[in-house]
């Protein structure tokens, strides 16, 4: 498969997943003329609905994976769960995937993750790795109490973590995650958890978005308000830390980078997804180019376009049965909804979400 | 087929039509969490890639109707053509198409459109039928010369239609026409070509969009100048004679009115088209809500939302080759590129168009 970039309109984007994600992903590329093939193990996906081909098949089956290969120009993905075998098999295939395997690598380890961070000049909170019971014990002397234990791979939304609150619950504490490998962190002692969504094209040009301020509720965003207030050298460290990222990783495509703001006013970095990002979802009504738009643009080569804000956002989840006020909500002036195509709302699930517009400050 | 508005998302609309227009209607739908289902009788059609279904039949096709009236909760169409016989069809099948019948019927005939036009106080230029070349003569005489001889059903973009310079002509007028049932129109001492885009939802509800100016070139339309420079009292005016228009014909969506102002300051309706209109693309970044969503949410029964304009939106037409400025376009701070996923361009062909923004006036 011979592919020079920037991919002219009429080329396909492959997308590994059928969630929200690629769903958005998917209307962006719409409006660029691109097509778009997606492969999901789930029938009726949101992102099904919403372009030319979908492979229902598991993400390991070689036969999809050489059918989305075959179909597609460039392939990227919408959830940083990619099997590193998956991304070598599109490889051998001829397929270009973007982002690359290397921010796979970094960003589905989380001891990896923080080393790569440090190494990068991006700070995160001290940490240890945790191969059995007594490491916590021996980590937790050290990072002091409380901490929080996480496995080192999978678990999101909150999941597959726990906190540590005093010598001797070592063991407990192990056992709750599953006696995986995993991750000892040292209190973040924040005042705010933020983020910032950044993106780098083929060519090394960088864009970053305003950072948003992000409010979490049992572990799961409920509330995105962006631009956050923060003075220009926060902006300025968020973007040097961004830069920093993306360009170590020779990264193309958009990916969220969350943040925790600590009492003395200094960033750290909490975790980073290779991928667009529900707290960038304020930008599809507040920015000239959204997220969506600015990583297809990223993967497929083109100018990265124009991150500067419109106007002020409060992105707020639609979270189960909350998605069943949509008809409140299209009546009202400032907000815009955006719904996911998915079935009935089961408790907890992301339905949607609606972004409330304002006019920007000073 | 037992249906109750407003349509809850996850409901599916029917478009009958797989061009620039179902497609940008459908990509308005899959943000509200809408399912489309398109009728086309062209293969790989813009709108179908991106919809979760497309039934490849012609607009008569019986069994294909059965299907879309299945599949669809509500169905709409994205041009003013549709046979009378399929909308009665569908509606046979227990299906509600919107907008209705009659603004089909008012729209596919130039005739009926400006008797109707002139009964609902919408002032149009003076006109008369013509069915033989003597028609042509005798109306020459009242209307003055030059006047405009168009056929009184399809043609559009400059088609089937002639002027008619001088008494004598006539003949040669009603040839080139095909000797179809025709009408000859007065000229419109026009000094600029405006429109406005108007809907009605289905509990009356009524919103207008900001009058455009509007730049044919050869009969097509080049681009769009929106909001465009005019007086409060001629504003009010279009928001009246749209008021008229919807609300007489009973309608359901949005329609694009066609406008001359003529020296003296007053409008007169061109034409009307029972659709979303060329016109109102310029919404799309210009507008909260743009005219796909408004048409979407006015014949899914929703609240017809925010029309006022953001920002200041020159749209310009993408014709033929001028698609294959995308990239310089792409990488313009101000412009938002929209492209319709056609393939090749052919010469004169609608392949895109880009909103470029810049602030409000005043």
């Amino acid at each position: 498969m011979s592919v020079a970039f920037p991919l002219p309109p009429g080329s396909t984007v492959g997308i590994l997943g059928g969630g929200q994600l690629g769903r958005m992903l998917a209307l962006a590329a719409a409006r660029l003329g691109l097509d778009v093939v997606v492969l999901t193990p789930d029938e009726g996906s949101p992102a099904s609905r919403v372009v030319k081909r979908t492979i229902v098949a598991d993400y390991a089956d070689p036969a999809a994976l050489k059918a989305l290969a075959e179909a597609s120009d460039v392939i990227t993905y919408e959830f940083e769960n990619v099997p590193a075998a998956v991304v070598a098999t599109l490889k051998d295939l001829g397929a270009h995937v973007a982002p690359g395997g290397e921010a796979l690598r970094v960003a589905q380890d989380r001891v990896e993750e923080k080393t790569f961070l440090n190494a990068a000049s991006a700070p995160t909170v001290a940490f240890a790795p945790i191969d059995q019971a007594a490491d916590v014990e021996t980590a937790l002397a050290a990072l002091g109490a409380p901490a929080l234990l996480k496995t080192r791979r999978e678990g999101y939304d909150g999941k597959g973590q726990t906190w540590v609150r005093q010598a001797g619950d070592g063991a407990a504490a192990f056992a709750s995650v599953g006696e995986a490998p995993s991750i000892l962190e040292a209190r973040a002692a924040f005042t705010r958890e933020l983020s910032v969504i950044a993106a780098r094209g083929r060519d090394g040009e960088l864009a970053t978005y305003p950072v948003s301020e992000n409010i979490h509720e049992n572990g799961v965003l409920r509330t995105t308000i962006a631009p956050a207030r923060v003075t220009p050298a926060l902006q300025a460290e968020a973007e040097r830390i961004s830069r920093e990222i993306l360009t170590r990783l020779d990264y193309v495509g958009v990916m969220g980078i969350e943040l925790f703001e600590i009492e003395d006013g200094r960033l750290l970095v909490n975790e980073i997804a290779p991928r667009v990002h529900n707290t960038g979802h304020w930008t599809q009504d507040g920015c000239e180019v959204d997220q969506f738009e600015l990583h297809i643009r990223a993967v497929a080569g083109w100018p990265l376009g124009d991150t500067r804000p419109k106007v002020g956002v409060e992105m707020t989840n639609l979270l189960g049965d909350e998605a069943n006020d949509w008809l409140a909500i299209a009546g009202e002036p400032n907000a815009r909804l955006h719904l996911y195509g998915k079935g009935a709302p089961r408790p907890g699930r992301k339905m949607g979400h609606v972004n409330r517009v304002r006019p920007l400050e000073g």
